[in-house]
């Protein structure tokens, strides 16, 4: 197999942009073309303008160096003499709203390099500047807006006093003056502008809520996993608790993939490099593998997927038509060599198990396997509240056939079932020419999280090269061997690192109960409600439920708080009237009304919720 | 943790010689003291003599060469004129019975080179060796026996005619001269010999029984797994049959170890060179590790133990007192370097799957901890029908402390710990000095299988030296920092390819229903029956009974004998009476009186019988 489907796969682990809103309901939040894209390049540029000469009043023998537009927002880097926190940030977004009143346009000022130096004679950055743009030929301009001045090559809006109204100053950060950390150490403050409040208003709620929803942190808190430098870097040491969720999330994937017809396979996590050179990783994919291990039987690669061991498997025997289609299914754990520094928690990983699987079929079959996985996704997605999502069919283009495998005839076919299937399930869906795998054309399922990043989330992708790489075959109707085997590439639950950080996500933590480490903490009131406890306790565990008792001797507001820092969707309160009654009393995750009910009652209740994962 | 730990792991993969036969009810088949051995080697090299002689009587113009004891018979190789095969052998066998009658002893003849030069003129072999005895600076010596003279070293039984009467030829294979291949190739006849009847009979018995019940075949036979040399020796691919029996012994695991208060982690497959520096894997172990990875942030290396891992694990986050014992469980896959060519089938491979866990306790709680994992480790025997073996208390001997950790009150404490426990749980044992790992006390699980092999299934160790490779410790009642935290290392279901290996031969194919890959097949007699066949199919599914429908059209015969030759414990027999009746006919694996009964009845018997793993 060629590069091509490793940077697919690649998706499932890069937060892939896509700039088409068609189904997003709030794309007002981010610009939906490239002209607005540019229009808040001018506008966050001038703010930052706006920032200078706003500091350059509150602190005048501050020096200034240069400032431009980042994708989200600003920055300006200054060298103060006073020192700057963000507690300053209140009093210099008050001075730029103030000066921005008087800021009727951005006057152009071209001067000559001599003029230019001595109005910066103070300044060795600008001094440093000007000497750059005279060696580039470039001419030297300056801005004027207010009375303020700024060396600079131009791009602002028309009407700052108008335009700059909706900004915001963010954080504060040191910056080594040309990112050279052997040049002095300068304070960059970083803001952000927008064309409207809401607009800036519903950024700001974003950034917030990402910041409660970090998965790091919350990965932390909850003593879901760690990485231990130790062990090695984009490496996942599962704790017990990450254990749980992981199983659960892989027990859903076994139950469903056995009802779909599926066949579980394991298979080793290394392979010899015969297996590489024949699917065509070796030579083209070896950067992103991890390097080998020369054996004495030969060199042995680590698996960076699990596609080339599951052909193995299809072919291992002769298979008649009436075997096909065949499904092998594996919760694999690959290894890619990931560059150390690219690294992040959960979400750029050097190990990452794959919901992964792989189907086998006749080109007749196409349709209909597609149109299952499709189905089997979209009952996923269900299970895990999801909804925000939709398909994008990325096809060849005929005007560009060396990119592609050439079998036109099947490009043609398999494009068009998959179009029929998308619109036969009525699903939302849009086409992109140009974005199909070399081997062929793809469904990515594209995702909008709840703080508003888009993304690949996974990929149905069709292989016409497979058959022929591994010489895949089958006894067709009239007795012969048959050649025409397809593949399909599927893993609708993704790379389960990454998956586990788009929950965490969404849910903010908050797991539902049948994915939660812990269902049910029980709390007694005082230390002579324990033996209760222990009762209920003991009931819970042997129905399966995952439940813990706080025996510490603390008081019950402490244990509350600890179970809700925990994100336990039950709390059990015991006291002396639930002991007498046989009781519990329940305080739900969310809040809400307390409720009494028999222990039985409350066994029977959660059990339902955790079986039909509600 | 030294090389010491490895070896013993290694027993896990190992089959391990235990010659004290305490425990074992037939001890006759197998030499129980170093006498024994010794007479056998006699015996068994008196009789490769005998085959020599009576080769040469049939067959006057063959060119004899050396004809050595083996452990469990003997060999002679020959260079034949004729082509010789196993039907010769009874001819050969009457010819040695013959000849044996006149051999009254075998007779030492000391001769000068040059007159054994003469008598084996035309023998190159021979020539040969007597060249190199001379080399060697040793006498040339000849054995006379009967009429037959043979140059050999000696060795040999004092009444051949009375003793060498219970043998047996068992096959004939190829073999180089000298074993390299640049050289002749020679006719290989090998045979066994005992000194009674019984013991011969015995021996053949089990012969026979463990080529029937040989894992390799039943592996095949029963579409387990295959070794695919394109992914590499000693890399087991897991058919979807084969991951069934593996997941329902690894959800009895994870059921067992939840109630017995095991947490369950995920590790990486690789770790950094620094921590098995940190846990002395490095340097002592690296030969038996596969080659490092050098990656931009440093040299990583598969990991061949679970253990290091779980110390991390264990000591990323404070710990009190109330928290021990920890209980870490993982069913992590593992990969050693063995050589390519003493890899065999799935009892000695190079990636395997441990049922692994380690303990973290304090002193005071080796003795209640180390009695729950015998618990344990019976309750799995239990369920596996599994009754014949014993334990052996592995110590450390006071006379060689250089070889073992020097904590001697330790090993004194724990030793001592663990007599109690197996006095008091009354379980059969023995203790054995000098048999421990270099850093504590273990007990050995003693194993004899179905077909006589005996082994150690697997060991529970205490290790006292983890704690301070890692330097792990726990807040002790006192509030102090304490490094007195001492190390279970347990795997009672073993490694999983040598464990299922095992339970193949133990039951012979025929797996309990609970483990069975197919649990009932259900054979319609006609095509017309296929409809209530579908019927009984869904019934059984829904109820999660693993079930198929042989909706070939072959006879019921045919379906039957494959269904036999499958090994699945119920056949569901489907014909006009049971459409009408709504019940389904049962033939047992087993065979026994087939029964009819509704298809209530039967899902409800197989699903009780599942889940009590009966």
């Amino acid at each position: 197999m060629s590069n091509n489907q490793h940077q697919v796969e690649d998706h499932n682990q890069n937060q892939v942009k896509n700039r088409d809103h068609r189904h997003s309901d709030d794309s007002s939040i981010q610009p939906s073309d490239q002209t607005d894209q540019e229009y808040l390049q001018q506008l966050r540029h001038s703010a930052a303008h706006l920032l200078a000469a706003a500091v350059l009043e509150l602190y005048p023998d501050t020096k200034l160096t240069i400032g431009p537009a980042t994708e989200d927002g600003f920055y300006y880097d200054f060298e103060f003499s006073a020192e700057i926190s963000d507690k300053d940030f209140p009093k210099i977004e008050k001075k730029m709203k103030q000066l921005a009143l008087s800021w009727m346009s951005f006057e152009r000022i071209e001067v000559s390099p001599q003029e230019a130096k001595e109005r910066f004679t103070d300044n060795p950055y600008k001094l440093e500047l000007i000497d750059e743009i005279v060696k580039a030929g470039e001419a030297v301009t300056l801005y004027k807006s207010g009375n303020f001045v700024d060396l600079c090559r131009g791009g602002h809006v028309e009407n700052p006093n108008k335009e700059l109204k909706y900004f915001k100053l963010l954080s504060v950060a040191g910056a080594y003056w040309r990112g050279d950390e052997k040049n002095t150490m300068l304070t960059r403050i970083y803001g952000t502008a927008f064309s409207s409040q809401y607009e800036l208003d519903e950024y700001l709620r974003l950034q917030e809520e990402a910041k409660l929803r970090d998965h790091r942190k919350l990965g932390r808190e909850l003593e879901l996993y760690f990485i231990d430098e130790m062990v090695g870097k984009g490496l996942i040491m599962w704790l017990p608790k990450g254990v749980i969720v992981r199983n659960e999330i892989q027990k859903l994937a076994l139950e469903k993939e056995d009802e779909a017809g599926y066949q579980q396979v394991i298979t080793p996590h290394i392979a010899k490099e015969e297996l590489y050179l024949t699917s065509g990783h070796l030579p083209y994919y070896q950067d992103s593998m991890y390097p080998p291990m020369k054996m004495d039987d030969g060199v042995y690669f680590l698996k960076s997927m699990n596609c080339p061991h599951h052909h193995r498997i299809f072919q291992h025997q002769p298979l008649s038509y009436r075997d096909l289609p065949v499904r092998l299914a594996e919760y694999g754990t690959c290894y890619r060599n990931e560059l150390s520094g690219t690294l992040a928690g959960l979400l750029r990983v050097r190990g990452l198990a794959m919901n992964d699987a792989h189907i086998y079929c006749t080109k007749d079959q196409i349709k209909q396997e597609i149109g299952e996985v499709i189905k089997l996704t979209r009952g996923y997605f269900d299970i895990f509240g999801l909804k925000d999502y939709w398909f994008r069919l990325s096809k060849w283009d005929p005007k560009h056939t060396e990119k592609y495998i050439d079998e036109p005839e099947n490009w043609q076919y398999s494009e068009q079932m998959m179009r029929e299937v998308l619109q036969e399930m009525e699903v939302p869906f849009q086409e992109a020419d140009d974005e199909a795998a070399f081997y062929g054309p793809k469904v990515d399922v594209q995702f909008k999280s709840v703080i508003g990043r888009e993304e690949t989330m996974s990929t149905i992708q069709l292989d016409f090269m497979a058959k022929t790489r591994f010489g895949l075959n089958y006894i067709d109707e009239n007795g012969q061997k048959n050649g025409e085997v397809f593949v399909i590439h599927r893993a609708p639950l993704s790379v389960h690192e990454r998956f586990l950080a788009f929950l965490l996500e969404h849910y903010a933590g908050a797991f539902p109960t049948w994915l939660s480490p812990v269902q049910v903490q029980i709390l007694p009131i005082t230390d002579k409600h324990l033996d209760y406890g222990r009762t209920v306790f003991d009931q819970l565990k042997q129905a399966g439920i995952r439940v813990e008792l706080d025996d510490r001797s603390e008081r019950l507001q402490a244990k509350i708080r600890d179970a809700q820092l925990h994100k336990i969707p039950y709390m059990l309160v015991i006291g002396d009237q639930e002991a007498a009654d046989q009781t519990v009393t329940i305080r739900r995750r969310e809040g809400g009304e307390q409720q009494t009910m028999s222990i039985d009652d409350f066994t029977k209740q959660i059990s339902v919720e955790v079986r039909n994962r509600s």
